[in-house]
C-alpha cells in the first residue's frame, strides 16, 4: 500500500510517502500553493490529512484528489479511555498510534516536543489514559520575555553546551528552559517506570533534535513519529473498508 | 535594631518589621494607600524598600520617613561575580543575601517561586555565581492559554492530589505544570549536590506553598526568604555608614 501523509501544521507542512509501513520519502513545504505544485509528480494509492489550519471543505476545493481528513472523531486502532474523549486533540491520538506502530507490544510513553509538550500512555492493553501538556521550548522563551518587564527574548542554539548555572540573563534564561525541559522529561519518564518497568518512551516533535542526549535503553528520539501514527491511522481506516 | 521591610510587588505589597534578624510582625497589603495608613502606628528604626512598581522619587513624595531604596547599585553583603553584574535583579540577589543570613556559612541554592521561577547559586566563598531562570507556575498555565487555540486557563489548588496521568484537559494541564516545576526543581538540586556536597536548599517566593513536600534534610521551604534577605542588606548600609 502506497500512503501519502500530510500533516499541516501551523507553520510548516510535513508530508511522507509510507510504502508498507517505511517511509520512502520525506519532504517539509512552506505553504500549500507550494506543496500542491510538487503533489502533482508524487504516485500514491491513499492519503490522509491533519490539519490545525484548514477544514475539510477548504482543502477539497484546492485538491484535486480524495484523502481522509482526520478528525476528532476519526477511527483510531487504539482504544481511548480519557476521561473526555471528544477534547484529546488529534495530534496527541496520532503520537499514541505512531509508538504502537513502532513497537508493537508493551507500555508506551510518547512525548512531543512541539508548541506545547505533551505526554501521553498507551497501556500494554492498546488503552490511551491520558498523560501530561505543558509549554513547549519556544513558548517558555516568549512567556518570559511577553510576560515580564525585563527578560529579552532568547533561544538555543543545536548543539551548544548549556551550563547548569547561567553567569548572565541570557544563560541564565537557556539553563532554565533546557534544564527544565530536560529534568522535566526525566522525571515524567522515571514516574511512568516506577508503575511499569517494560516502558518504551519515544519522544517525538520539532525540538526533539535538542535532546537527543536522552536516547538510551527504552529511550528512543523520533522526531517524525506522528507521520508512523498518521500512517497507521490511514490504513486501518482502508482495510475497515 | 527594628528594622522595618516592604517589599512592593507588582500585586501585593509585603512588610515585616525584624528585630535582631527576627520577624515579630509580617503583614501584606493590596495598596500603598492601605499601607500608609497603618504605618503610622509602627515603631521602627531604619527601613528598607524594594519595588518593581515605584521609583524612589515617587515614593519620597508619598512616605513621611526616610528609607533606603534598593537598587542594582546598593551595596549588599555578598560579591557579585555575575558576568553582567548589572543586570541581576534584586529580587535574586535579595534571595541570595536571605539565604546566607539563615546560614551562616556553605554553599546555597535559592530557589524562587514567583513570576518565574529563579536559581541563585551562592558558593561557600560568598560569591553569587549564578543560576537559572524559567517559566513561574502561573505563567506556564497563563502562556498554554494564551498561545494556543484550543487550551483553557487553569490553575492549582493547594493541597489537591495531582495525578501524573491527567484523564482530561485541566487535569493534563495542571500534571504538567505542577510535575513539570516539581521535577525541575528536584533535577537541578540533584545537579547542584553532585558538585557540592553539603548544599543547602531554601526553597521561596509564593508558589512555595505548593512544594511543601519537597522539605528534607537540607532543603527548606521557606516562603518569605526575600524578607530576610532585605533585612540584612539594610543591617549590612546601616552599620556601614
Amino acid at each position: 500500500m502506497k500512503n501519502l501523509i500530510i500533516d499541516i501544521g501551523n507553520t510548516r507542512i510535513k508530508t511522507a510517502l509510507f510504502e508498507d509501513e517505511q517511509i520512502v520519502l520525506e519532504k517539509a513545504f512552506e505553504s500549500l500553493e507550494e506543496f500542491i505544485l510538487e503533489i502533482e509528480t508524487l504516485d500514491f494509492e491513499h492519503c490522509i490529512i491533519s490539519s490545525v489550519k484548514f477544514s475539510e471543505a477548504d482543502l477539497k476545493m484546492k485538491l484535486d484528489f480524495e484523502f481522509l481528513y482526520l478528525t476528532r472523531q476519526s477511527a483510531i486502532p487504539i482504544t481511548n479511555k480519557y476521561g473526555t474523549p471528544d477534547t484529546l486533540g488529534v495530534d496527541r491520538k496520532a503520537a499514541a498510534v505512531g509508538a504502537r506502530s513502532i513497537f508493537g507490544e508493551g507500555n508506551l510513553l510518547s512525548i512531543d516536543l512541539g508548541s506545547c509538550i505533551t505526554y501521553d500512555f498507551l497501556n500494554e492493553k492498546n488503552e490511551f489514559l491520558g498523560g501530561a501538556i505543558s509549554p513547549g521550548l519556544k513558548m517558555r522563551f516568549l512567556a518570559m520575555h511577553q510576560m515580564t518587564a525585563r527578560l529579552p527574548l532568547t533561544e538555543l542554539k543545536q548543539n551548544e553546551k548549556i551550563n547548569i548555572i547561567g553567569d548572565r540573563t541570557e544563560s541564565g534564561l537557556q539553563s532554565g528552559v533546557y534544564h527544565g525541559i530536560l529534568f522535566e522529561i526525566e522525571g515524567f519518564i522515571a514516574a511512568y517506570q516506577q508503575q511499569h518497568q517494560d516502558l518504551k518512551v519515544i519522544i517525538c516533535g520539532g525540538d526533539s533534535k535538542f535532546f537527543e542526549t536522552l536516547t538510551k535503553d527504552h529511550i528512543f528520539v523520533i522526531p517524525n513519529l506522528v507521520l508512523y501514527g498518521l500512517n497507521r491511522i490511514l490504513t486501518y481506516n482502508v482495510n475497515k473498508k
